[in-house]
């Protein structure tokens, strides 16, 4: 790529490969209206010469998907593929310059032993990308032209806890987390398995892969601790129930000492003072709050008298949990404002 | 089967052929808890030895799912299967003496024009049933051991209609209909279709085989006329909302005449004074109003001063739908007060 | 109003009265992110002195809902109040030159015994402003300054027969209108009524006000007929459905002579050619395909040997039901591009 | 009450005092068809003079709603009352020897002061009867004719923990519990709230009085410990979800040494085998398995290497959770086998 992140207001040229999916739709419909990228290529294997405007009428796009045969001749390319097939595509393309912002779980984990463990995949070592976390890594984003996108339950999760393992403040460590975390079903992807059905899923809730969910190294690499030897207590128990889109999260932290609710808002509220995106609110939140936007939105709910801290937080899954914090990514790497195209 | 028609109190015993679909289920539940059948064994392709209190573990039973091999033990059978699977097995249980009750579309049209019309599937003109709907039929259900039991959406239109076409004081002639009728996501069976999901259908509604629907047949020679050759003009548009039981249907009926609702009404409480499962209520009906019953409740809604009347009527589509108004059927076939293990 | 309607990019300055409502918070997200126009004030009665940001969270929005005392600061009003309201505000809004979109069902009806009749309340003969349906009426959209916004059913209903209606080749005759439509509950305002709370109206369905429905007779005056005489028959049976937004209309219409269902897609395709809103679909659309869009949807499902067409059509009842209709009104009046700030 | 409880066959004639509600619906329901009783009146300020049938169609029930004015003709009386209006009713009907069954909190507390914290009422201390949960407290319940009965969430928490504070071989202490439960809204009543609405709670999910909520004295008693000096530390987050029936329950127990899965599952197993309402399974159990039932299920989903416990319970908020639980209670008081009209 010749530069085009120094090149001001020229349109940077995009393009999604795995755009069918909710996720890829997503993407779609944010960077049609972006207003400093040009949507170039929507590649989707399954959908091959399907128009968008069939698929996905509301997105109001006339383009049509195509098979991804290498080609290279965007700027920027995002990937909203299932787990494991970006392994093989990312590297021709960074080695072609392309910036690659990548939506699964295949570049998010540093160990291959917890991926291995977690995915049931084989990956190298070396897949690793820039964990794009805007609000926690910044500074490695601007830096970087590779991204890999953190998970939906992660993002709701890390930002629940990051002010208490990254804040100059930290005077209070966390001895154990509880977390339980309520997805909609568009998380399961654009998929016909009987048991996401409607009348499987209406007025229903289902937890699953409880204390084995792939976003937990995920979390713990992010919160600088790991899966495979904790340096804290961690539990995650993940549900669908009866809603499309959202991610709703209880997270009860044990502290190692007492605390006022007040001393917790305001050491959240300091630590994410300049996230456009974050939050933290006085009163409770609620999934309504954030779907269809980019926020997280924090409320802290209660402590007790032993320490024992209730936090709530609320994102949309296929925006702050997906599509829009790939968009506030590529923000950020272009030296935009990282608020562009997602208010 | 040695006449248990005429034998009293003893308990008849019924089997299912195709039970683990929804309506398979619901007939589960109904055939455990009456009272005078003892259920035997619930035959499901897909769920050989699989326990049904695993797939449905609402329903509190502990019997397994069994592959069907010809079997004829059992007094009675349902079958609840695929459209065009009961036809090869229906004629050995008749043969063998048994009370048969289908409740796919094999048997309900006499035409094998229409048959294959509607269903493109090719039937002889013998394969026909007893067409099981007690309001309208109950002279010939009695008299019967084999039963073609009604659609869901058949059943909530034939109902709204029928006291102009059977009734002794049908003065009025209806010239034309026009009917809507959304149904609850269930009538579509236990499916893993993408466009059946949860993320397609939540807070949807679709409608499909607009003037095609193969129920369409049926109402036509329920009503004494025919879909070929239609003694007046119908249009049924079915549509799927988001809810997982029920049907609820809009008639638009041009009568000959001006009428006012007051005589309409006491038509229908008249022509429906006998039924103990159709209400002809005074306020407006609802789905909520029906699911989980086996009622169809009827309200006369309005009629201009042209004579154009709107009806509406509800039902659960699994109950007054299939497997409720299937073990109606069975209650007066064999001489038992037709509300035994309905209400 | 110095006549900011011609003074090119400079940024009209805009206010909403009644914003609290679901309605004027769809109005505050549009005209919030609106390229051309600045939000001044948030008027709402019940909310005076909370935050919008405490109401709608999603709308990220940091204004505070204010009481209306008579201000006329603003070049554009919007008033989305209960009907009754706007007849006592409009007069000294135009009298003080201001551009004003009115959502209610004030200023809709051109006859005052119909006003009476449907929505129970006295009005002057005078009270009718241009009838906002920009498809329609977009010259005399052009030349005023007050617009009265169509319904939300009405909307539906009347774009899916205009073509016969307003055509130049409307060769073909309408005898008879049947029209059921389903809203999402959003259509009732944010209203704490028991028959419209989750437990009552989750995977439920209801009609009401069966063939007395306030939107009749707007509908019959913008195809240029009367409820009071009329010149089609028409009935129309709304419900509401477990669904938050977006209506769904089926329209059963006797045509004069028979057709195709080609000839009728041309025949639409060619009338909403320069609509950029209005889509002619030749596959079902359903509601997903619209909400969140200020696009209405239209397919022409089947047509019957005698004539009896069947269309169905789509959109949100907030966006091009109610707020997106209002901003395109006010964009065609400003002389901008209709799309801007809807796409 | 001249000890109907022995006198073998003959009805029991039974009464609803608040019968309009939810639960008193549910109640109705389960009392009309239960073969032992025989239903006598349905008694609800609000509903004076309505038809049962008016109100809930789908009940099926011919009675009139009645103002409660201190009758005492039936020999047993279910109270379905908003908090606080019980306390005044049941000394009279024990005084009148009656069988008393109390679904609100007013008899829940021992501790008149944890009363007055958590339901801000004051009572006295002797406004407290058997706590009817019948896997526990079987042998109280045949003793009295004073029940009150459990709440809902209080039902799906209490269950989940029992056999760790119960169990002959609770060999294994409980360090800590951390509890999220989400439940239906009908558990807030029939109820007018904007909050409740549909279109607010349409695919949504609220947490609401995090740390405070009025069950938590209930669960602390039920165990054998107190809110006010807790002997283990206990956190409870209620949550709302869109769905009308139903509780799910997250339950983190910190055990005080590890255990495998297949331990604790054993433990419980054992402890609940007598009670046929109570199902410890192999698989997720999800709120599908139980709405319409009587049956509280669990499921021992995992426990980490430091002995962090999760399990997972669900049951029917107005069965098990409410009417349900009080007809099992009343089946135990009267002799019968508990499962008598519940299966």
């Amino acid at each position: 790529m010749s530069s085009p992140l120094s090149e001001g207001l020229k349109k940077y040229s995009v393009s999604i490969i795995g755009a069918s999916g909710y996720s890829g739709a997503e993407l779609t419909r944010l960077l049609l209206h972006h207003p400093l990228v040009e949507l170039q290529e929507l590649y989707a294997f399954s959908q091959v010469g399907n128009l968008v405007s069939d698929l996905y009428p509301a997105l109001g796009c006339d383009k049509v998907y195509k098979q991804y045969c290498g080609e290279k001749e965007s700027d920027i390319y995002f990937l909203a593929l299932p787990h494991g097939e970006a392994l093989q595509l990312v590297p021709s393309l960074l080695q072609a310059g392309k910036v690659v912002i990548d939506l699964s779980g295949d570049f998010r984990l540093k160990s291959a032993v917890e991926h291995a463990e977690f995915y049931k995949q084989i990956k190298s070592p070396e897949a690793f990308m820039t964990y794009g976390m805007p609000e926690l890594f910044r500074d490695e984003i601007i830096m970087t032209k590779a991204i890999s996108n953190p998970g939906c339950y992660a993002s709701s999760i890390i930002l629940g806890l990051a002010p208490f393992f990254f804040g100059s403040d930290h005077a209070i460590k966390v001895r154990s987390v509880n977390c339980t975390s309520t997805s909609g079903i568009s998380g399961a992807g654009r998929s016909g398995k009987i048991e996401l059905s409607f009348s499987e899923m209406s007025e229903n809730i289902r937890a699953y892969k409880v204390g084995v969910h792939q976003h937990t190294p995920e979390i713990m690499q992010a919160l600088g601790s790991s899966a495979t030897d904790p340096s804290f207590d961690f539990t995650f128990t993940p549900m669908i129930g009866s809603l499309v889109r959202g991610i709703y999260t209880i997270l009860n932290i044990q502290l190692e000492r007492k605390a006022e609710v007040e001393e917790i808002r305001a050491i959240y509220r300091n630590f994410y003072q300049p996230a456009p995106f974050v939050r933290v609110r006085e009163t409770m939140t609620e999934v309504k709050h954030v779907v269809h936007t980019n926020y997280c939105d924090i409320h802290i709910a209660g402590i007790t008298k032993n320490g024992l801290l209730t936090i709530v937080t609320a994102l949309d899954n296929l925006l702050k949990g997906a599509a829009g914090q790939a968009v506030q990514n590529m923000n950020i790497m272009l030296g935009l404002d990282e608020r562009t195209g997602l208010i």
